[in-house]
């Protein structure tokens, strides 16, 4: 995006990071990565996260629990391109019984200029109906 | 989603709407549409819509001038799959003299149930700076 | 792609067209639509194909059956490009009793280029394990 | 895909090899990561190789110079899904002057079972008109 944001943020108030690299294929037209393609990230992200404290999305959904997006918040700052680096870092909180947040921040790299902030709100639903997080196998110890 | 949003909203109150169906590739492992694919329909019938307004977003980029997303707010209501029929209408207002900001709404037909809401807020970009939208050719009549 | 050819195709020839338009998120840094887009073309024009003679492509996964590519030949012979308007026909024949056959085209409008052909092998899986076509509930009727 | 097909191969025989996980955005309804998306491995070890040979797939385009996909052939052997772990492993050799062909194959780890096989061939052109493998920046090192 247009303006440019320096923060070097610390990374130890994050609970998990993962690295990508852009990918050419992620780029528009214009040359940047699609404003879509960052939902891609964040998911990766958070999925990865996931599976880390031994909560797996695709094994949820066998079991009969999906875990959806129910509200997202982007802030765009600087636009990925071919070749870049970046990473995106995350940390949870839970609000109220259903709903857990991700706030996720994408840093290019290696400079370490956000990219992208995002405030995910996510929620487990069983046959159409909202699962409490305490319900969730797995989120009792994740938050 | 796991709530479901009966509104049956008046068609007229928007300035646009373009009528899609989800693709089978669309659809992720819960088997309904992956989050990050909603930003395809919203980008999709915002471009359609400033096509019909003499804006072309591939052309304004070979001139120079680029239209990025520097906000996105998406609330999601309920969950597309393979198959749904939807429409996203919009309207646009402006906001200050660089952003203009899109209003819109997915719902799913015949139904005209609410699937997601979105605001996104644009801006145009020259070399690096920002463009106040009645210098983007075409942007003064829009709004 | 870097030659033309002008193939005015007889649309009777094919069993099955599907008009599309490019959307701008489908093309790539270089202005044109990414080689592996065309995937999701022929895919989702074969899956209205089959869902026009009651084969649900979605709804045979839930019964356990799943349609799968096995094989599939591209030749590129135009590029796609933003705000493009074209046409996959196809026809469809078997192979033996396990596949079965697209021959896909993809056609620019309005002059009927040739922009793309495809062969694709699909077959049908049960518990991992092939299904004749026969066996798999609509096909018979299809070819 | 329904067969399973154990081939150690002997990495030595290939000039380049990346590794990749699969996320679970590029998984379809049936749970497996859907066809087109092998394109998207298929290329990004393809530039990625480029890049290490000091050949810039972003920057040639940026020089009027874009390397096109004219053909493609792909066999699927094994179906990829969520949490997979793979290696896209490609060799190169000359067609005439113009062409230049990738064996590419995706192989499962750590058990290294073939996923798909590629043959993708690729052009340059400039202006719309072929050019010769050794006119394009690199390539004659490359082969």
């Amino acid at each position: 995006m247009y303006y440019t944001n320096y923060m070097n943020q610390d990374p130890s108030q994050y609970q998990y990071e993962l690295e990508f690299s852009v990918r050419d294929y992620e780029c528009d037209l214009q040359g940047i990565v699609n404003n879509g393609v960052y939902l891609n990230y964040f998911e990766h992200a958070r999925h990865t996260f996931l599976l880390q404290k031994k909560i797996d999305f695709a094994g949820l959904h066998q079991e009969g629990i999906d875990l959806l997006v129910s509200r997202i918040e982007i802030d765009y700052k600087l636009s990925l391109t071919s070749g870049d680096l970046f990473v995106v870092r995350l940390k949870t909180s839970r609000e109220g019984a259903l709903r857990l947040i991700f706030e996720q921040d994408i840093f290019k790299l290696p400079e370490n200029k956000l990219v992208a902030h995002a405030k995910v709100i996510g929620v487990g639903v069983k046959r159409g109906r909202p699962v409490r997080l305490v319900d969730i196998p797995g989120f009792n110890e994740l938050i």
